[in-house]
């Protein structure tokens, strides 16, 4: 029997590891670590560290590979997707038979929570054999968001909606809601909405030792949290924020 | 100066602890433990005995209080809640004085993660003086859930709402989404839906030895959910659970 367990390691401050997550890399036969290319490449250097740094283990092997990379001039968004997810499954399959012999514990780690925008639960469910899948918890972008910050999410019996930049440049300001999740947005979809009203709670590298945040009131901080990741964004090679909106009457 | 540390623990089990809940509680001076009466007094057990186990720091203190109880009498439910903190921070405030001298690091265990349905952060705001916040985030019934289920919460690139049993009960399914998270339910708010073409993720207990876990076609497994629910509730004398909808075309 072949296990597969897709182990939620947090932001990327090695102190966000839960017991469970610690204990299941070193139960593993295998931790499979994709290559992203040059890019992001502090951040597969950081899951290495990660690793490296939970592994008690000297019987866990660990095997890295490059992963693919999704057809972006796919004009169907899920059909890139979809196939996206066949090539990872396929280079998956591939690594742990090059590793293993049909049975072992394979782990992948997963940055967040693996149930949040990730896509490794879908790809796992195109394995063939199809392993056992085990998902362990990690914490999210969002709540390193708010523990930065100091804040509740929600307001006392409310709703709110987690959203992607792409859902709220081209929809508004969700109905229903006057609090908003804002996560995937690779540019700063707030710009779009009238700010008025609008307070914002931003954060950049969360959980990382280059962590930023800022917070205010959208119509005066917006603009500043613009040029503050234009330069971060350049000076680093890569970006990743998330940010809370709150509607205020 | 005084540091209030809120520390999220996770649903129950102590493998959810992560390395900085651990380290934050053997940085207390004094950790507060909420005796909140009899019928969830196996909640207070499982916070000393996680408590207990994390720490092996000698110099921390653990002080136990008497939680107030929330006027349910109350008609304005906001005025209800806005009481109940403030009753809830003259007890830390006094519990606090009682064991430090105006400075020191306190600690309150939070299930879950502060920042989502926990009254924590908005109750340290009213304490004075008022202390230098810190929040670990802790592992939510949410990731707890969708690990029991090994599922994505959200579909490709799509919205979810997190919201109430309360507001599912009063408003129906919301508008603008396909994927539906309630908390706080009281009761079995999922029956007041047409249960057509909508799924469950449902999950009691959540990370603790009896958790429960059932899915499929609401219009097929709710009333078993219900049943079951009814017959935990009993046998425990009192419940904590939460669910996952899904609309399908």
């Amino acid at each position: 029997m072949l296990t597969l367990s897709l182990i939620g390691i947090g932001c990327g401050d090695p102190e966000q590891l839960t017991r469970a997550a610690i204990t299941a890399i070193n139960a593993a036969d295998l931790v499979l670590i994709p290559r992203k290319g040059t890019t992001k490449s502090d951040l597969a250097d950081l899951r290495r560290t990660i690793c490296a740094d939970a592994l008690t283990s000297d019987r866990t092997r660990i095997a890295e590979f490059d992963l693919p990379v999704r057809d972006a001039a796919e004009a169907d968004y899920r059909k890139g997707v979809d196939d996206w997810h066949d090539a990872v499954a396929a280079v998956w399959s591939q690594t742990i038979g090059d590793h293993l012999e049909g049975e072992g514990k394979v782990a992948l780690l997963i940055w967040g929570d693996p149930s949040l925008y990730d896509s490794s639960l879908r790809i796992a469910r195109r394995l063939d054999p199809l392993p056992t899948i085990e998902v362990v918890p990690g914490i999210t972008s969002i709540q390193t968001l708010c523990a930065a910050h100091a804040m509740p999410l929600n307001d006392i019996g409310e709703p709110f909606l987690i959203t992607t930049g792409r859902r709220l440049r081209d929809g508004g300001w969700p109905a229903g809601v006057d609090t908003v999740v804002v996560m995937l947005d690779g540019g700063t979809a707030f710009q779009s909405l009238d700010p008025a009203g609008l307070h914002i709670w931003w954060g950049a590298y969360l959980g990382m030792p280059d962590q930023i945040v800022m917070s205010g009131a959208l119509a005066e901080i917006g603009p500043r949290i613009v040029a503050v990741r234009q330069e971060a964004r350049e000076r680093h090679g890569w970006i990743m924020d998330s940010y809370i909106l709150k509607r205020r009457p």
